[in-house]
């Protein structure tokens, strides 16, 4: 087994990458290795700095780098000597088994979609998050912003891939799925919401209904179903929380010679809460739904997330999460729930328009 | 002037409310009197309880309650002896100035609706909030729940309303206005929030752009502008942040014996901290864009949320709001800003048109 590992990705490349790769090495099973994709010199002389010699870790050499700036759809038409592009492309042909890049979400949704494709029968590949959770395991937030807007369908394949990925790389078996919404009532919700909530029903999922984003750190749910935009306002969020509960932390402490003696007595516990909330320490992301395993990290992520997302992508592939996807919707997961909500509505509608005409 | 209280809207009716307005009147203005609106006897033995007997506080009586369990449009045209539905009419024959209620937000929303009526020129009013921001003055969320679904011009008209009040009754001159977003970048966002932020660029409202919701501790801006099935799901996860803090700095302070001495230290004012994070101790939220002035305070209002509110409405009907928004949407606020970005749309669109034609 490969990981094909983007060299070039994120803002601290390829050193943090490089020694992220090197550490996971020990604790990677035996048959699996690593390809890093990239500058060959830089990710040589990178590698060297770390002291590493073995035949573990491969290189791949791409001259092009995708960064933040470029148009996504169009930097991986254009740039086809990427790392992103031929990492993919690697992926694509069976000479690696999970792409792990730190680089541009826009880029690696759209190369996903260009150069893996889709599973057949998924609208919408996902971006899914961890969603940190403090005093607890964390969620799995999916969507995380890949699709700012969405239809109902595309919420109830969030759900159906989420749980797999939650059940089989998590280990959390048969996980809960929520679904934001702004009341936990019914009769509460947008089109959106309220056809998705009849679909995720009638799956076979362990939906346990709506969920309002009070409850998210109760935790509310193992798998947390929302669209793009709210999710990506609720991560953002809570981030932001944990950014102002550390500046606050600090002024708290610096305020008198009292709180000082508290800032040594509790300070370090208070700080670990507010790293637990800053979604970014969580390492990898997957993006669900596309034929091949890809794993997406922070823009800013250092040695240690690199080095536990590469830990992540074990289960991803031994599990076959993206064979289980596939089954799931081969057997009529999605389909055949949407046509069971969709005919039952329209019997309704038939049935209270003789009702009205016999009055 | 004088003021329309819901004697028995929210949790803690009758008493917290006539406990709060008993406490008002030393600070009302002279010409200030309130009018509770609720079933005669409660009241009058709540006032007395209270010991109120002067003559500033009268009383209407309303035999029925509208409840959070009644579907709002149907409980505004069925219970005509609520206390809301009295209440709303009051303030519509002249016989009042504002009406304040803790009661059914639905109810409330469409009573005001369907009894007020909107500012004509204003396609949707809307419920703005205000959002605590933790070490500053809070910001004003519009909307905050009372239209799931949005159309650009309805944002438009949120950030113009929002900050009329802002302005107004929080004395904040010349509002920073920011509207919600998944990036900053202008080629990022929804079709609502494109297109919003065009019409809002191009009004007359301090607009600074796209916010992300990170910065809304920071804070972002005066007044934020969005959808209210992110408002509502921003306003919520703020509330359960706030909850899941005090739960864990009371796990922490319970730890040791170490950390129990920096309970006594610091303990209260992390408390403190977290319950700035609570939304609702800020008392009302104006419906902005009905013909009179409404506040909606939250069900589970105390007698301090009741008083803070009182007081809140007096600058709210001296300061004309209503008026003022009605003028800025006659003098051609909303529209023209809308027909100018369409119409430059337009020409642009025209313009590429020959062009491509051209070719």
């Amino acid at each position: 087994m490969r990981i094909i590992l983007d060299g070039m990705g994120g803002d601290y490349a390829p050193d943090a990458i490089v020694e992220g790769a090197v550490r996971s090495l020990p604790d990677l099973p035996k048959n699996w290795d690593i390809c890093l994709v990239g500058k060959e010199d830089m990710l040589r002389k990178s590698l060297k700095a770390f002291g590493y010699t073995g035949d573990r870790i491969s290189i791949e050499n791409a001259d092009e780098v995708i960064t933040n700036d470029d148009a996504p759809v169009r930097a991986i038409r254009r740039k086809k000597q990427s790392s992103i592009v031929i990492g993919l492309n690697l992926v694509k042909a069976g000479k690696g088994d999970v792409f792990i890049s730190a680089g541009s979400t826009g880029a690696l949704l759209a190369g996903g979609l260009l150069i893996l494709g889709r599973i057949r029968g998924i609208d919408r590949p996902t971006l899914a998050t961890l969603y940190p959770v403090i005093g607890a395991e964390p969620s799995l937030l999916t969507d995380a912003g890949a699709n700012a807007e969405c239809k109902p369908r595309n919420l109830l394949e969030f759900g159906m891939m989420g749980s797999v990925y939650m059940e089989k790389v998590l280990d959390r078996p048969n996980p809960t799925v929520g679904l934001i919404n702004n009341g936990s009532e019914e009769e509460k919700g947008t089109p959106l919401t309220k056809k998705a909530r009849k679909y995720l029903a009638k799956s076979s999922l362990n939906f346990i209904g709506y969920i309002e984003s009070r409850d998210l750190q109760t935790p509310a749910a193992d798998v947390i179903v929302t669209d793009g935009f709210t999710g990506n306002a609720l991560l953002k969020l809570t981030e932001g929380m944990g950014l102002m509960m550390l500046r606050e932390i600090k002024k708290l402490f610096r305020s008198s010679a009292v709180s000082k003696l508290s800032a040594l007595l509790v300070g370090k516990q208070l700080i670990a809460m507010k790293n637990q909330l800053d979604y970014r320490e969580y390492g990898g992301a997957p993006i669900l739904g596309l034929r091949s395993a890809v794993l997406k990290m922070h823009g800013s992520s250092d040695a240690t997330a690199v080095y536990h997302t590469i830990l992540k992508a074990v289960p991803y592939v031994e599990q076959d999460v993206v064979g289980i996807i596939e089954n799931s919707v081969r057997s009529g997961g999605v389909k055949s729930v949407m046509e069971t909500v969709d005919q039952e509505e329209k019997s309704e509608e038939t049935s209270a328009h003789s009702l009205g005409n016999g009055k």
